[in-house]
C-alpha cells in the first residue's frame, strides 16, 4: 500500500491534534470543565487558537456572520494560495464543530476540526499539488446549548438558517443578534455564510463515534452511510391511583405497571428488529409516593432507524402493542405528542471512496506499527505529552454504520455529496470528561481523509 | 331479630351523625377544605361542637395532656351517672381520632368518634341501664400530618407516648410541647393521658373502610380482624447511561428496563398471593431524558399482609425474583432502605362478638327497610339534610377484613382486647374531598355497635 503521509510526520500531525484537543479544553466557560458555547468568551478564545494553527498550516482564515471560523487552503502549495483564479477550482469542505455541551468532553466536535487542519498540514508539508482546494471548517454551534436549538453554524453556511431565530433568547436573556455583535461578527450579513456549494464536491466530516460499535468490532475507524430518522414520542399512562394498603391487587388500575408493560415491550420489539433503537428515557410517575398506587406516568419514546419506512413501521407496531397492553390492563394510554425526523443518507459514493481511503490507511498504518520503533516506543517528551500509539495490531476491516446521533453533517448533506467518518470512542463514552480517543485511531483518520482528498482533488 | 334502637331513633341518629360530620367539615384550617390538624385553631372548633354533642348525650367531658376529647358514660342512665362507684365497673372504649389530612374527606375519623356518641345517645335515650360504662375518645392525632408522626393520641391514652417528641417541630417551627399550651392543655402532665387500662374489656372503633372490599361485595360493613403489618423498601438499580441514538440495544444496561421488570414481577407475585398487596408507588429515574438511556432508576416497595410470616416470605421471594432480574441483565440491584412493622390483630372474641352483632344489625335494618315508609319516603326536611335511607335490600352476611390501613385501633390493641367496625367506602374514595359514606351504613353501624355494647354491659 502507497504512503501518502511519511511515518514520522504523521506521528508528528497525530499528536498536534491531541494537544491541540488538549489547549482547547482550557477554552472553557467554566472553570475546571469543558463548556464552551456559541460566541462565548472561551469560543473567542479557541477561535483565536484555531484560527493561529489554520494560518500556519497555509489556510487564509476568516469569521462567518454566524460565527463560524472558516479556513481555506486554495489547490498547491501556500507560496501561491493567493494568486487569483481564472474560473473556481473544485473544493472539499471538511468540518465539525467548535462549541461543546456543557461540561463535556475534550474531542466532541474539536477533533474534527484538528483533523481537517492536519490534513492540510499534511498536503501543505509535502507540498502536494491539488486540482482544487480545501475548507476547514469549524461551526459556530452545533450541540444546540445555548439556543435549545443545533446545526446554528451549518444552518448558515448551507443556506438554510432562518433570520428570525435572531430574536431567540439565551438563559440570561441575551439575543442571538447581541451574542452574535458582541462576538463581533454582523449577523445581518447572515447570507454571506451561505457557500458557494456548487463548487463543493464533497462535505467531509471526522468525529468519535459517541458510541460502542466500532469499540465491540475492535475497530479503528467507521464510515458513516446515514444519519438515523427519529420519532419522539410522549405518551401518557392514566390508570386509577389508590391507597397501597387497601386497594386489593385484582382491582387496581396501576399506571406504573402498565407503562412497565410498555418499557419491555418496547425493548423486546426493538432487540428484534435489525439496526432499531428504541428508547424510553423520559419517566414520570405521579403522584410518586410509596404508599399510593400510581394513577399516572408520562413516558417518552425515541425511536431511531437509518432506514424511514422501517422506523415508522416500528413506531406503528410499537404503538399496536401498547394499546393492546392499554386495553388488557383496563388503563387508558395515549400519544400526548410525536414529532419525526427523516433520516439522512450519506453520498453512496463517497462512502464508498472514504472506505477505500480507510482501508489503505490500517493497512499503511498497520505495516508503520508492525516497522517503525518510533512509534512503538516513546521518548519523554511523548511521555509528557500523554499521547502515544501503542496498541496493535490494527484490523484492515472497514465497518460502514448508521450514526445514531445527529452532527453537521446532517444539514451540510442538503447542499453537497456528504460523508462521515466515525472514530473508535473508548467505552462509547461521549458528552462526559471521560470521553477518549486513541492516538492510532486519529492517525488513521488523517491519513484516510488525506487519501480521500487526493483521491479526488490529486494531481497524478 | 330484636330490635335494640327503635326504626324511628336509628333513622334521627343516623342523620344526627352525618349533620355533625357536616358541621366538623366546617372547622378546618384552610378555607374551603377540610384541613384539621393537631392542636390547630380548626381543632379547638371541632372541640366544641363535638364536646357540645358529647355534653347532650350524657357524657362528661374533659380534654387530656395530649389533647384527645374524652368523654365518659359512666353506667346505667343520665341520671345518675354522676354518683361515685365503690369499685371500677368494666369499661369499654368507643373512638376514633377527630385531625384529617390536608384536603381531607369528611368522615374518616370523625365519623367514628360521632358513631360512638350516637352509640350513648341510643342507650341514654332509651335509659337503658349498663353494668359498666363507656368511654368515647376523640383522638387528637392520627394522620401524623403536622409532627410527621402518627398516632400520637391513642399513643398518650395507651401509655406509650415518648416524652422526647415534644420537642419535634412542625413545619413552622412550633414545638409540640408550644403547640400543646397554647391548645390549652399542660403536656407535662402527658402520664395523666393514660387509660385505667385494666378497666376496659373492648376499644371498639368505627372507621370508613378507604378501600373498595366492602363495594365489591355490596356489604354494608365489615368486621376487622388484623391490621395488616407492612415492609417497606427502597432499591436501587444501577445500570449505565448511554446516547439513545448511539448505543445498539444489545449492549444496553438500562436500569428502567430492569425496574419495569421488577415491577411486573412484583405485580405478578402479588397476584398469586392470597391476601398480599404489594406496590411500587414512589419511582425516580436518571437522567431522565429522552435521549439517553436511563442509568439509575430508584423505587419503593410497600408489602402488606395480615400475617407477618406470610409477608416476610413475600419480601424474600420478591427480592430473589429481583435478584434473578439483576443477573440476567447484567445490572446491579440493590435494597437501600427497609423498615418492617408488624400486623396487629384484633382480639378474636371480640371480632367474632361484633360479626354477631352486625349480622343482627343487617337483619333488623333489612326488617326496617321493607316495612317503614319513614325511611324509604324522604320528607322535605329530610331532603334538606341531604342524609336518606333508601338503597335496599342489604346482604346480613358480614365479611370478616384485614385494614390494610393503620388506625389508633392498632396502639389500642396493645393494652387492651380491641376491634374495629369498617364501614363501606363508596368507590374506595378517601384521602379526598370525594369520600363519602352511605346513610343506611351508618345506621347498621349504630345498631351493630350498640348491640356490642349491650353484649358486654348489658344488664338483661
Amino acid at each position: 500500500m502507497t504512503t501518502v503521509i511519511p511515518h514520522k510526520l504523521l506521528y508528528e500531525l497525530t499528536n498536534a491534534v491531541l494537544e491541540r484537543c488538549d489547549q482547547l479544553a482550557l477554552c472553557s466557560d467554566v472553570t475546571g470543565e469543558v463548556t464552551r458555547l456559541f460566541c462565548s468568551p472561551a469560543m473567542r478564545e479557541a477561535h483565536e487558537k484555531v484560527a493561529g494553527w489554520m494560518k500556519n498550516a497555509g489556510l487564509r482564515t476568516n469569521v462567518d456572520p454566524l460565527g463560524n471560523l472558516i479556513g481555506r487552503y486554495e489547490r498547491s502549495s501556500p507560496q501561491n494560495q493567493s494568486v487569483a483564479l481564472a474560473s473556481n477550482p473544485p473544493r472539499i469542505c471538511i468540518g465539525s464543530h467548535l462549541d461543546s455541551v456543557r461540561n463535556a468532553g475534550r474531542y466532541d466536535g474539536v477533533l474534527g476540526v484538528l483533523i481537517g487542519i492536519a490534513v492540510v498540514e499534511a498536503i501543505a508539508t509535502q507540498r502536494l499539488e491539488l486540482n482544487g482546494a480545501i475548507d476547514v471548517i469549524g461551526f459556530s454551534e452545533e450541540e444546540g446549548v445555548r439556543y435549545s436549538l443545533p446545526y446554528l453554524g451549518s444552518m448558515a453556511v448551507a443556506g438554510k438558517f432562518d433570520p428570525v431565530l435572531f430574536d431567540r433568547i439565551d438563559a440570561e436573556g441575551i439575543s442571538m443578534k447581541t451574542a452574535l455583535e458582541t462576538f463581533g461578527v454582523n449577523p445581518e450579513n447572515y447570507l454571506d455564510a451561505k457557500l458557494n456549494v456548487k463548487d463543493y464536491i464533497a462535505y467531509l466530516e471526522a468525529h468519535i463515534e459517541q458510541g460502542p460499535v466500532l469499540e465491540a468490532l475492535q475497530q479503528s475507524v467507521g464510515v458513516v452511510e446515514s444519519i438515523v430518522g427519529q420519532s419522539r414520542l410522549w405518551l401518557a399512562a392514566e390508570g386509577i391511583a389508590g391507597h397501597a394498603g387497601t386497594l386489593p391487587m385484582r382491582m387496581r388500575r396501576d399506571a406504573l405497571a402498565a407503562a412497565s408493560d410498555c418499557v419491555l415491550a418496547i425493548e423486546d420489539y426493538a432487540h428484534n428488529v435489525d439496526g432499531l433503537v428504541a428508547t424510553v428515557g423520559g419517566f414520570h410517575v405521579s403522584p410518586n409516593a410509596t404508599n399510593v398506587v400510581p394513577g399516572h406516568v408520562r413516558f417518552s419514546i425515541d425511536i431511531r432507524h437509518s432506514h424511514d419506512k422501517d422506523r415508522l413501521v416500528a413506531v406503528e407496531e410499537i404503538l399496536s402493542l401498547i394499546d393492546e397492553i392499554a386495553t388488557n390492563r383496563g388503563i387508558n394510554i395515549s400519544v400526548i405528542d410525536r414529532s419525526d425526523f427523516e433520516a439522512v443518507p450519506m453520498d453512496a459514493k463517497l462512502v464508498e471512496d472514504l472506505t477505500w481511503c480507510c482501508k489503505a490507511a490500517l493497512q499503511s498504518n498497520h505495516d508503520l506499527i508492525s516497522t517503525s520503533p518510533d512509534l512503538n516506543q516513546s521518548d519523554d517528551a511523548e511521555q509528557d505529552s500523554g499521547h502515544h500509539i501503542k496498541e496493535k495490531p490494527l484490523a484492515s476491516d472497514v465497518y460502514v454504520l448508521s450514526s445514531g446521533a445527529g452532527h453537521d453533517a446532517a444539514v451540510m448533506a442538503s447542499v453537497m455529496p456528504s460523508v462521515m467518518l466515525f472514530l473508535h470512542s473508548p467505552g462509547g463514552i461521549s458528552h462526559n470528561p471521560l470521553e477518549s480517543v486513541r492516538p492510532q485511531d486519529v492517525s488513521i483518520a488523517i491519513d484516510a481523509m488525506c487519501r480521500f482528498v487526493l483521491k479526488h482533488l490529486g494531481r497524478q
